[in-house]
C-alpha cells in the first residue's frame, strides 16, 4: 500500500474508534490511563529490549551521542514515563465544560461547550517518551492519536504503542484510538500532513527544520511549536540583585529548550554597574558571548572574551551555552529589538517600575511575558497545567504551553422550543 | 513592483501603524469607529459614484444579475453599512481581558490576557460592504487590516477605504492600519497568503472555491469559513407542530447562506405522518427535491415531484431552493449520515426526548447543534455577538460565528519577585 493509503486507513480506524473515547466518561478515561501506566511498568523489560534494538542500530550508524541519549530508554526513564501518565490521569476532565452561556430574548438557550478535537497527529523526532506523553494527553482530552515518530526509534515506539493498546484492550475504549504511523517510509509524514478531513490537527515536536517542514507542507491544521529566541531585558529601574539569577537561570538552566534565553539587553543607565557582573557570570557558566560594540568594550575591560554580533547572531536560537548581549538606551529600544529579532515566544523584563513593565507588556507580541522572573517558566508543568503537549509559538488556537484544554475545540448547543428566524 | 513586494510593503506599513491601534484605549477605538460611520454617511455620493463605475463595467461585461446585485451599492445600503459600524462601536472592548488567572506555590502570579491578533488579511468576493464590515471588526479588536477584495468592486472598495482612512486621520490612530491590497493583479492574493510572519491571519469570505483556494494555498494561518451542508433531523419523538416551521425556515429563509439546511432526515416512525406534510410544504415553497427510495414513493403518492438522490446530492451545498430528503431508522442512522455527508457546520434535531438530543449532541462534530430550532440561528448577530466577521467551519481557534473575541489571541503575563527554576 502506498503511504497515502496507509495513512488513510489508520486515520479512518482511529476516527471510527474515537467514538468509544469521546463518549466515555472522564472517569473511564482516567482509569484507562492508570491502566496504561501499570502496563508500562509491567512491560519494562519488553520496552527495554526493543529500545536496545534501536540503540544498537544507532551506535552502528555512529549517531551523535547527544541524539543517542535522547533515544535511550532506561528502567528509570520508563518509570518516569509511567509516572507522567499517572499525573495526566489525575487531571481535571477538559471536556463538556461550558465556556459561554446565554439566554436570548427569543427564548433560545446557548451553550458553548468543549469537545474533543478529533483525530490528532503527532510528528516527532528521536525521544520515544513523546509517544506516550503525547498519546495520553490526547486520550485524556478525548482525541484519537496518530503517532509518527522517528525511524531511529521505530522499535521503541512500536513497543510503547503495543503496550498502550494492550492496556486499552482491557477497557471499554478501543485500542484503535492510538495508531502508529510507520516510520520506515518518509512519505508517510507528507501523507499525514495532507490528510485534511481525515486528521483534524497535526502537532510537530522536534527541531526547527522539522517544525518548519510540517508547518509549510501541511494542509491539515497545525500548531507551530518551538522556535524560541527569547530575551532578558534588564531595565534602568531593575532590581539588579534579582537580575543576575534571572539571567543565568534563563540562559543556563536548560539551554536546549525553547524557553531558554538567547539574548540579554541591558539599559545603558545600569550597564556600567550590571554589565561587568553579567558578563563575568556568563563566562563562569561557560557561555560563549556575542555582543554589540558598547558591550564589547566593557567585555574587553573585564577580561571577558566576546565577539562582535552580526544580525544573524541576534536572531539565532543557539540552544547551547551561547548568548547575545547588547546595551539599549530605553525600554522602547528593547521593545523594537525584540520585535525585530524575537520569535514571539518568551520575553522577560527585570524592572521595579510598573509603568515600564506595563509598557513592555503592551508592546510585546509573544506567548509569554515574564516580569521579574526567568524565561524558563514558560512551561506547562511549571504553570500548573499538569501536562504539556508542547509550547505553541503561534497565535491561532493556543499560545504558550499547551495542556489538555488546548487539545479541545468547542461546539455551540442551541436549545429552543421551535423558534425560527423572521 | 511585483505582487510580493507590494504586499510586503503594505504589511509592514500596517504592522508599524498597528501600535497606534493596540495601545489606544477601547474608548478611543470606539470613537474612531463612530467617526468612520459619520464619514461614510457624509461621503455617500462619493461612494456611489465609485460604485457606478464598477456597475457600468459589470453591465458591459454582462455580469450575472445576482452577482451584479451583490456588487450594487445604494444610498440605503450605505446607510446600512454605517449603521453596522455604529453597532460595532458599541461593543465591549475584547482586549485586555483576563481569561485565566492563578497564583503558583512559588509566588508567581499568572494572567492569560487577550491581545490583538496583529495584522489580519481578508480575501473576499463581490460585496463591497465586506470592506467596511470586516475592517471595523478588526479595528475594534485592535488589528490592522489588509483588505483584498474582488477586482469587480475595485472602485467601490478603494472609495470605502479612502473614506475610512480619512476618518482615522482625524484620530490618534494611524490611517495606515487599513490597507487596500490591489485587486488588479491576481498575484496579490497569493502574495498575501504567503506573507507568513508579515501577516498573522487570513480570513476568506466568498464562494466555496475561493475558500478552498485560500486554505490550500496559504502558509499564513487561516480560518476556514463557509461550507454548510446542514441537516434537519426530525426524530421519532419530535413535536411535529414545530418540525415543519423549523424545516421551512432552515431551508427557505435565506437559502444562499452557509447555515441554510440542505438535507432533511425523518425518522421512519414519523415518516408516514410527517413526510407528506413536509414534502408538500417544500414544494409549495418552490424547493426542488432529491430523495431516497422510501421518500420517493411517498412523494409520488402525494403528487410531489422529486428525483432519486445520488451520493453527490447528499453532500451538495445547493445554496438555492433545492434540498435532499431521506428517511432513517434511528437517531444513530441520522448521526452516521451526517458524519458522512455533513461539513461540520450546523446540524439541527427536532425531538422532545432529552436522551435522544443528548446522544445527537454527543455524537455530533460540528460548529453548532440546534435542538428544536432553525439552523439559521448560527449567526453572530442572532447569537448576541453584535457583529460577525464570518462563520468558522474549522476546529482550530474559533468555531461557529466569529465576533470580536475571535480576532484576539492571548499572552501570558507572569509576574514574580526574582523566582528562578531550581
Amino acid at each position: 500500500m502506498d503511504a497515502t493509503a496507509i495513512v488513510t486507513e489508520l486515520a479512518l480506524k482511529a476516527r471510527a474508534a474515537s467514538r468509544s473515547l469521546s463518549t466515555a466518561t472522564g472517569e473511564q478515561r482516567s482509569k484507562a490511563l492508570l491502566g496504561i501506566a501499570d502496563e508500562i511498568d509491567k512491560s519494562s523489560d519488553f520496552i527495554l529490549a526493543a529500545n536496545a534494538q534501536d540503540m544498537a542500530r544507532a551506535q552502528s550508524e555512529k549517531m551523535h551521542p547527544q541524539t543517542q541519549d535522547r533515544l535511550l530508554l532506561t528502567a528509570e526513564r520508563i518509570k518516569g514515563i509511567s509516572s507522567g501518565v499517572r499525573q495526566v490521569a489525575e487531571l481535571e476532565n477538559p471536556l463538556g465544560k461550558i465556556i459561554r452561556e446565554k439566554d436570548l430574548p427569543n427564548g433560545l438557550h446557548l451553550e458553548q461547550r468543549t469537545v474533543p478535537f478529533g483525530v490528532v497527529g503527532m510528528v516527532y523526532e528521536a525521544r520515544p517518551n513523546v509517544s506516550v506523553d503525547a498519546a495520553v494527553i490526547l486520550l485524556a482530552s478525548g482525541n484519537a492519536a496518530l503517532l509518527r515518530g522517528s525511524s531511529s526509534a521505530a522499535a521503541s515506539n512500536a513497543a510503547l504503542l503495543k503496550v498502550m493498546r494492550d492496556a486499552l484492550a482491557k477497557t471499554s475504549i478501543s485500542p484503535e484510538v492510538i495508531q502508529l504511523v510507520p516510520s520506515d517510509d518518509r512519505a508517510t509524514v507528507k501523507a499525514l500532513l495532507h490528510a485534511r478531513g481525515l486528521v483534524d490537527l497535526v502537532i510537530p515536536r522536534g527541531s526547527a527544520s522539522l517544525i518548519r517542514m510540517v508547518v509549510d507542507e501541511a494542509t491539515v491544521p497545525t500548531i507551530e511549536t518551538g522556535a524560541g529566541v527569547c530575551h532578558v531585558y534588564v531595565d534602568e529601574f531593575a532590581d539588579l540583585s534579582i537580575a543576575l539569577p534571572i539571567l543565568i537561570n534563563s540562559k543556563t538552566h536548560r539551554p536546549s529548550v525553547c524557553n531558554a534565553a538567547e539574548t540579554l539587553l541591558v539599559h545603558s543607565k545600569v550597564a556600567e554597574e550590571f554589565m561587568p557582573v553579567a558578563l563575568k557570570a556568563l563566562k563562569d557558566a561557560g557561555v560563549i558571548i556575542h555582543c554589540d560594540e558598547t558591550t564589547l568594550a566593557i567585555a574587553k575591560k573585564n577580561n571577558v572574551e566576546a565577539t562582535l554580533a552580526t544580525d544573524e547572531n541576534w536572531c539565532t536560537e543557539y540552544g547551547v551555552l551561547e548568548m547575545n548581549v547588547g546595551v539599549v538606551g530605553s525600554v522602547d529600544e528593547a521593545i523594537d529589538h525584540i520585535a525585530k529579532f524575537g520569535t514571539k515566544h518568551t520575553e522577560a523584563i527585570v524592572t521595579q517600575s510598573r509603568e515600564v513593565s506595563d509598557r513592555f507588556i503592551a508592546h510585546s507580541d509573544c506567548a509569554a511575558v515574564m516580569v521579574n522572573t526567568s524565561t524558563r517558566f514558560t512551561d506547562g508543568e511549571q504553570m500548573g497545567f499538569g501536562a504539556e503537549i508542547g509550547i505553541s509559538n503561534q497565535k491561532l488556537h493556543a499560545r504558550g504551553p499547551m495542556g489538555l484544554e488546548a487539545m479541545t475545540t468547542t461546539t455551540w448547543v442551541v436549545t429552543g422550543t421551535g423558534q425560527i428566524r423572521s
